[in-house]
């Protein structure tokens, strides 16, 4: 098998019109990103969120930063609010700061914050990520998607700004302008949080970031740590399931090149006619989610998994009733990840959903500023062999988008570089949650920069597990980690209240 | 006199292609703003800043934040470096983050950088912003104030990111990465500093903000306090100086209005032919400077000045020989402020030259986001009466520009309500200095807000006056104060070097 060299940043890009960029080869392998570039089982994105919330609407302007005439344009952006715990006028406020995708599914999979909002008697605010789910500028997907022009007002520090100006007007307009905020996110939604504290802590008194790659730009991160951490994943749970998954990617390129090979595939991992080709990446896509949500509980954020689902994947690989065969080894670990519920007939390699709309939106996002490090593989990398290239990154994204990424901007915006010097003295109130299972930690915060920026780190926690609504079935160490996060939140509102008292 | 109901942001418009908004009545008064606005007697701005610096390029991008195909536009931008004393790698590096106008002139009023740039081995740097002097966009100022189309670039986040770009990237250049930056600012300049440090902290380790009126924005203040200083200043000199400028107005306004007044008021203030129109503007214009530039030694800053200038106003007002003639007395004080050189053999009251090419880009700046609360008097004021009306000077910008004012937005971006509680465990290294004759002080930080955000306040000083080159005639408390501030700085550095040792 030769060498990539390019990993591609998104392999999901079914609304976009062309697949000119990334899915141009079948050596487009994998999506390596944030949960967003799945085939979601979830099915409940625009309808009411079961109670959870009401759905409401802001007038957001286009462009914080500058004056043009353009920049006065504006559009609809939509955020989602519970109130039934509030204690009204004063009382503190916890804001979701929106991912990339559709702010509902973010609601209905972060239920820490329903769970501690009666004891804080909180109000619950979920704002939806500019030009994602219904927050459309232009009128409306078609036009804003439709070039550089008009998705060039997609970026990170426009939608913080969006979140100060929609949080300091709902403030007002509740006649409630000494309520503490408390910014909470998962992910890119968690870096959002903590960039939100650092850049607007007039705004907000504190932020707990799960999850959250800060670090994962630039030269602050090896390109191996996404993979490396997979990798580990799968090993520490059976050192033969690794080498089975690494060394069927060969098995499978052999395979697919001989006659009747794509057939014998098909037949073997019970995939729909026709749909062979995209067998490695869809194995890839499978070991990478699985492990991102490898949960302690069963649960349903990409897809409906079972508890440890890791574990149970390679349960299935290292079954000893599956023969010699690596296909049908395999095929066990695939019908987890991909049929768990035991509802599919076949399995579908070349097709994915995006339900929850994020595949458009983050390819423009991680094509101009959000120029992520990873997608290197070593020789133990349990992943499919790959370089990582920034400059092929940046030609691709420039033929496809027409601008050039900017690849050092969010260090020069955001910081990261010595980051333990820098917020050593400076800062406060974050809290940085990581699960070292979660491929996404090694780009995280794992150490405390001071007293009140706090690294929680859970060595058996994967991608923002102590964001989910809790379980019976909770492990011990996350029923401390949430514990630990309530009690600091409570801190910042005691303190928040002393001091309002005495200034 | 009538009141009036507005007082315009800006009377200095000569380069703008129509004084339609601001200019277009007797009506408009004055020009309360930052220095800026000033018929400047300095001439030094184009020449080589006589040895001080030396001047160089750095191509810039247009828009930080968007990723339209205009954003990634480029212009040059004009920064001034002077290495003699610098330590070379790892050495400090002292940044003046430009404000409205040609940074040579705010070089050359910078004398503090270059008086602890040996003690600190530092290099100095004097960054011009967007828009003014040689930095700008489009090619040339031509296009770039055209219309809002092209001059929507301009503000103050952009400027700021502006810093942090070409800060990050001369360190690279020097190869000096591990460089500590300290910036330095007065008036908006200083607030850019203050703001620079409270949203870089990564890129400086502090901020000395000179007579920075961050909190002179939306509700945060009285539209009168700036008008309370400048009378405060008169006043505490001598009751009669107060009350004769005070009841001036009446006089001029009666005397203009009867036949031959206007060549009355012409002979009496040996004003040049046919300026008798512009007198009352002109009075309080010199004024208004003259507090703002009330600076214990001979200064020429604005305008060549002796030491003590409001003193020496009132001298003049309350000198004996002048008899009773409030003209004769007035022309005495309005020849220090516009002839202090002696060398003008008629007096200009409507010429203003904005040698520094300051007024078109402030004009614009303040009637987008610098909605700087000013221009009330009541009856207590030295200055003509005057009422603050924001939804005057809102729909006077909007006819103008085409865009409409965003009043609330440096509150959302930087911040400034309850700064006390919101600053009180967030950020380090910013000293905020303001002198209390300086008008602009009541909108300054004037009490330290945290062990290391420390307010230094100096009861007899102006505008900035730490930043000025020293002179033999410097009172002690002026040296104490600078002083102070090195020993700050002195600390910064210190704890920088301790703290990169150790992490």
């Amino acid at each position: 098998m030769e060498m990539e060299t390019w990993r591609p940043v998104l392999v999901f890009l079914l609304f976009l019109p062309s697949v000119l960029l990334f899915c141009n080869s079948a050596n487009a392998k994998r999506s390596p990103l944030f949960p967003a570039f799945l085939k979601a089982g979830l099915k409940q994105s625009s309808d009411s969120g079961r109670g959870l919330y009401e759905t409401r609407y802001f007038t957001q302007g286009l462009d914080h930063f500058d004056f043009t005439p353009q920049s006065y344009g504006t559009f609809q952006q939509r955020y989602l609010v519970n109130d039934t715990h509030w204690g009204g006028k004063g009382a503190p406020i916890f804001v979701y700061t929106g991912n990339e995708g559709d702010i509902g599914w973010f609601a209905q999979n972060t239920g820490f914050m329903y769970e501690i909002a009666p004891y804080f008697r909180a109000l619950l605010v979920f704002i939806e990520h500019r030009y994602y789910g219904e927050s459309m500028p232009f009128g409306g997907e078609e036009v804003a998607y439709s070039n550089a022009t008009t998705l060039g007002y997609l970026s990170s520090t426009q939608a913080l700004a969006d979140y100060a100006t929609l949080i300091i007007d709902l403030k007002k307009n509740l006649s409630s302008e000494g309520s503490p905020v408390v910014v909470f996110g998962g992910s890119y939604g968690g870096m959002l949080a903590a960039w939100f504290r650092l850049k607007y802590p007039h705004v907000t008194i504190g932020a707990l970031a799960s999850s959250a790659p800060i670090l994962q730009f630039d030269d602050l991160v090896s390109p191996y740590t996404f993979d490396d951490i997979v990798t580990k994943d799968f090993r520490s749970e059976s050192e033969n399931c690794y080498k089975v998954i690494k060394n069927s990617w060969k098995e499978i390129e052999d395979t697919a090149s001989q006659p009747g090979g794509l057939e014998k595939i098909e037949k073997s991992f019970k995939l729909c006619k026709g749909q062979g080709q995209g067998v490695e990446n869809w194995i890839e896509i499978a070991v990478i989610y699985t492990a991102m949500t490898d949960y302690p509980t069963a649960s349903n954020f990409l897809v409906p998994l079972p508890a440890y689902p890791v574990k149970q994947m390679c349960k299935a690989i290292d079954n000893p009733t599956a023969g010699n065969d690596t296909f049908a080894r395999l095929y066990g670990a695939m019908n987890i990840y991909y049929n768990y519920s035991g509802t599919e007939t076949c399995l579908a390699a070349g097709g994915d959903s995006d339900e929850h709309g994020m595949a458009r939106g983050w390819s423009w996002q991680s094509c101009t500023e959000m120029t992520i490090v990873e997608g290197g593989s070593n020789n133990e990398s349990i992943l499919p062999p790959a370089t990582y290239n920034y400059t092929e990154q940046a030609v691709a994204c420039q033929n496809y988008y027409g601008v050039a990424p900017r690849p050092h901007w969010i260090t020069t915006e955001f910081g990261g570089h010595d980051i333990r010097r820098v917020l050593k003295r400076f800062g406060s109130n974050i809290i940085f949650f990581n699960g070292l299972r979660d491929p996404w930690s090694g780009g995280g915060v794992l150490k405390s920069l001071s007293n009140s920026l706090i690294a929680i780190v859970a060595p058996e926690g994967a991608h923002h597990v102590d964001l989910r609504f809790s379980t019976k079935e909770d492990p011990k160490w996350l029923k401390t980690v949430r514990t630990k996060e309530t009690k600091i939140i409570a801190g910042w509102l005691e303190q928040y209240y002393s001091d309002s008292r005495s200034t």
